[in-house]
């Protein structure tokens, strides 16, 4: 790496979400996973921070079990256009489920997203944990944990082909001669894969950036190993400096393993700060943030991790159950993490539920202790960024008006915008398309 | 019927299109088709008109015989959502096909368009006439018109009954004890059919206009049982009043024989007025925009319609060429007409193809001649109304600024929005959640 790149921010915009119980405290708008007003301020908030982009995650099973902000919500793709309309700078990542789409929607969706926003898409690739979601779309089971990883890589690859389907002029628009396109310049795909066979071209033109940017958000080995390969930039969840450096490290170099630059993959952790003007009016926060969490609803936040596991059956101060291969096939990597920290440290099952609906974040306090937490995680190589996401509405204005000044007056973040895209934002450079080297036939 | 409706509009927004060549008019921006200020404009424009709806259109495929406003235009899910921010009173209306989408998917992203604009959603749902789409989506074989509708029905009746996962008052949000919804009203569908099995139930609630509203746009016997069984509205495309009188009256009495009311179906014709201040300064526009068009190019639009059948191996000013069963399983409807038209009115290939290319219509002329084409296809029940579609991306204003305007002193069409929703302008009812006359545990 040469010149290490300016600290990258991002806003996660969920709604009622944050926190399994956010909804109830005052601030909340109980509506607000279905509110475009919300969802709107909170981008604005995000772009008046200089943020480089809003990231709406997503899911595509629930059922009575599931926490409040993941019953009735926004659809990625939707709101992230209507986010377009009226934003200007700030980067739209959403998340898409490979292993139940199609790659011709996929790819037209966001590639028009990304002309719509004037280059500022980006498409968090995700396999799809839950196994009701494959009832929702007529499978007979839900691939297998390796098995979604295959299809994500050739659905990536795929999408990746599609966009490329016209080169940059292929559009000449000649008014006198009649000429529209050079046909020479669109390309067929033609891709008959294991999983896809796909004949192309998209019918829609790469935009201002290329391509959208490619997010990939797992951080189990076959997530790892498809970030390396081909992500842009990696949406992941350490709370600890010293799992995130680890993490951080294996990703880069995994990259450049698979000949690729380590500047050309980003990493940003998801941080949930909650600032005080004190580190007591911090901590407060946080513990009224997790006494409206009861212990039937950790028990739920639980059991999503582990496929909508019922914990309910289990004594709850008594050692974490052990729990076999339940929720290997969904988060991998988080059910490894919990599994792994509830044995190493020896916690009862309440103790790792309140855990995993409130988690202990390092990210508590003043403005001026956050602002540290980040230069160090930044300096020390565990981030190149992160993903903010706001325990109450309110935070991400806190954030924005009394964190990101400090960043600022360091010189660690940008005061203006200096770029349109979003590849622009994250010092990311624009793909050449794969058939730009060809030779042209001239054509009149 | 009792109390006839009034005339609804919509503003059919096709960037560069409208007539095959009308890139090349001095007046059109080349890229509009993927110009969200181009698109922006027009959706203010027809919203300064009153006008009830936008739409767009879709296809799946492409090839280099392809005419230009198809081979690069934008995805309609991400405009509409885009337009949905910066509109507050127009519906937004667009195509998306049964034959190659899911229908939990598509079901979301209506339903969370439907949510963004505060209830202006409307789908147009289409089989997808070309050959080709399959080749996109991994298929064998495109299936036949039959069964295309078949699984349209099935595809339907899913995504309605997903759209019903959740009764009206299912959310609560009650902060102080906790209970954010109600489980007794959240729904699952357990739909198992021949096409399509899911579980549901959908992770978004129904909007303030119930369900987006169900616009087909397919005119053949097929498409027709599809329109009177199950849509809100038709988009048709008749020339004559006589044809127009005739299919309207057919599909409002095969409504009715479905058990619906005339009322419940809104039938609507798409028109390309071409308006000058006298009716020679229309014709004057109507022969400018046809010569903009080749022959060459004239075919390529007549073999869309045949599923990019090539034309250019028949003599041009022969007799219109026997094509046996070519086309029958694309455009079923559109074919019919045109090889029906040229064995009566014994044309040769050429004129078919200029008048595919060019359409002759009756609505060429001042503001006054529009007005009262309008005025006397609705009282006749020709229509309830149109699709109005814009030869040049003027013409949309010239129609809000000169035919809206006498439209609104006949009081033929509202000078004011009464209603912030796509039903209440069309002045259908909101469906019913299906499930809500099932008796109501109470839940504290």
């Amino acid at each position: 790496m040469s010149r290490r790149k300016s600290i990258k921010l991002g806003a996660l915009i969920h709604g009622v979400g944050g926190n399994a119980a956010a909804w109830r405290h005052p601030d909340v708008p109980a509506d607000a996973s279905v509110s475009f007003p919300f969802y709107k301020e909170q981008a604005l908030t995000a772009e008046a921070g200089k943020f480089d982009l809003v990231f709406i995650a997503d899911g595509l099973y629930i059922n009575e079990k599931s926490i409040p902000h993941f019953l009735n919500r926004f659809e990625p793709l939707t709101i992230l256009s209507a986010l377009a309309g009226v934003t200007s700078k700030i980067g739209l990542v959403g998340t898409l489920s490979s292993s139940y789409s199609e790659p011709f929607t996929v790819a037209r969706q966001f590639a028009s997203l990304d002309h719509i926003s004037g280059g500022r898409a980006g498409w968090n690739i995700v396999t799809s944990p839950l196994e009701g979601s494959a009832r929702n779309y007529g499978k007979i089971e839900h691939p297998s944990h390796g098995e979604r990883y295959q299809i994500a890589e050739e659905h990536l690859e795929v999408v990746r082909g599609l966009w490329d389907s016209w080169e940059d002029d292929a559009f000449v628009r000649n008014k006198e001669t009649g000429v529209f396109f050079r046909p020479e310049k669109m390309h067929r795909l033609n891709h008959r894969g294991r999983y896809f066979s796909v004949e192309g071209p998209l019918n829609i033109a790469r935009s201002r950036q290329g391509q959208p940017v490619v997010f990939q958000a797992g951080s189990s080995e076959s997530g790892i190993k498809l970030a390396a390969a081909s992500a842009d930039a990696v949406f992941t969840g350490h709370d600890d400096i010293e799992e995130a450096k680890k993490f951080y490290k294996e990703v880069k170099s995994r990259a450049v393993a698979a000949g690729r630059s380590a500047d050309d993959i980003i990493i940003l952790p998801g941080i949930g700060p909650i600032i005080g003007r004190t580190q007591e009016e911090a901590d407060r926060k946080f513990e009224e943030l997790a006494g409206l969490v009861s212990i039937e609803l950790a028990l739920q936040v639980l059991g999503r991790f582990f496929d909508h596991h019922d914990f309910s059956r289990y004594p709850l101060d008594e050692p974490f159950p052990e729990l076999g291969d339940i929720g290997s096939n969904s988060f991998r990597s988080s059910t490894d993490r919990i599994k792994r920290t509830a044995r190493e440290q020896n916690l009862t099952l309440r103790q790792v539920a309140l855990q995993a609906a409130s988690p202990k974040t390092p990210f508590v306090g003043t403005p001026e202790k956050i602002a540290d937490l980040i230069q160090k995680w930044h300096e020390e190589e565990a981030a190149d960024g992160f993903i903010v996401s706001s325990p109450f509405p309110t935070s991400l204005r806190d954030f924005v008006e009394q964190v990101v000044p400090i960043l600022q007056e360091r010189g660690l973040f940008r005061t203006e915008y200096d770029s349109d895209t979003l590849r622009g934002h994250l010092e990311l450079r624009i793909p050449e398309n794969r058939y730009a080297s060809r030779p042209v036939e001239q054509h009149s």
